[in-house]
């Protein structure tokens, strides 16, 4: 008998209902809470992962988020996702953080989807993450990239195996509805674009 | 000489360019940030400020955000607009709330914009704002409201006069730069839509 939607797993065996977003101060707020709220709506559980083992943190313009928890916590637990949202000063921080490069090389040998929206696709670039695949950015900092991926220009939301790329805030009710098709279906991503009025998601 | 876009002031001369955002536990957190979040870049002085005197404020999706202030501290401070947003829990403490209420009708008379969207139309109907004004909801609420405003169902964001009104998450970026407009000007909201890519602003 096929599994319940509910019970949909990875090759691998690992919970596909579970995504973190990590995030440090500077990080773009819309686009932490846009995922996080869109992907809690899906049921999938998302956590709110500070980067540095401080609290709380202090976003681009000015948003005080409590996270859930830290990076020092997530080391044995296993995600769905791992969500990079943008804002330079985060993603900086993420570049050069190297415990954060291991993380990342884990989750991809793991088969996560590794998503990244806006200028976070830089701090993926750093720790050579899915080199040569299609990925797109914020605009801005598309020059940045364009050596490291195939890069896209036209459209909100690239796909390409298991990394996920978008463009930055107008484009995070997509990159999050793409996250639920992908963790759960195109079906209640459909149900929850109507419910949150997303008339662009189809 | 005309004045300096950013020396606009009301034509009671109080700074057209702050905002306060008002909320409670259970607040949907999205419509909390994309305001602040648009309104900020817009550089407009925007202040969260939690309803009850407890910190932090856990929104709807369990987003914990730790506001600026508090409704103690907003007395006599003036506000080019006040804004609310939806989430049941939230809107059902605001509309409770008599102080709420009083500070509500306060800034009514100062001529301050009042903004609402999603369900948080009904805290002002509680309090008796805009009696008769057009407006619009989170489509679930409009049988609560449609004796009490002129119900438009087809806009996302409702001006009449002071009162702004919009449908929900999927309308906050239209929301917020309609506030932007308002408090500001066409011009900036124009280019803040650009910079964010939101494409259906125009």
């Amino acid at each position: 008998m096929a599994p319940a939607n509910n019970e949909k797993k990875a090759s691998n065996g690992k919970e596909l209902k579970s995504a973190v977003i990590v995030f440090a101060n500077g990080a773009e707020e819309m686009e932490v809470v846009i995922p996080a709220d869109v992907l809690r709506r899906a049921k999938v559980d998302v956590v709110l992962a500070g980067l540095c083992d401080k609290k709380p943190v202090k976003c681009t313009k000015g948003l005080v988020i409590v996270p859930d928890c830290y990076m020092k916590d997530l080391e044995n637990r296993k995600f769905g996702a791992i969500i990079l949202p943008g804002g330079q000063e985060s993603n900086q921080a993420m570049a050069e953080s190297e415990k954060f490069g291991e993380f990342l090389k884990k989750k991809e040998k793991e088969e996560s989807y590794i998503a990244a929206i806006c200028s976070a696709p830089l701090a993926l670039a750093a720790h050579c993450i899915g080199k040569g695949k299609c990925a797109t950015s914020y605009p801005a900092v598309k020059p940045q990239l364009e050596s490291f991926y195939n890069y896209v220009d036209d459209e909100k939301v690239v796909v390409d195996g298991k990394l996920i790329t978008s463009q930055g805030p107008g484009t995070a009710f997509l990159f999050a509805l793409k996250l639920v098709e992908l963790l759960k279906d195109k079906q209640e991503a459909k149900e929850i674009a109507k419910l949150l009025l997303v008339d662009d998601y189809c």
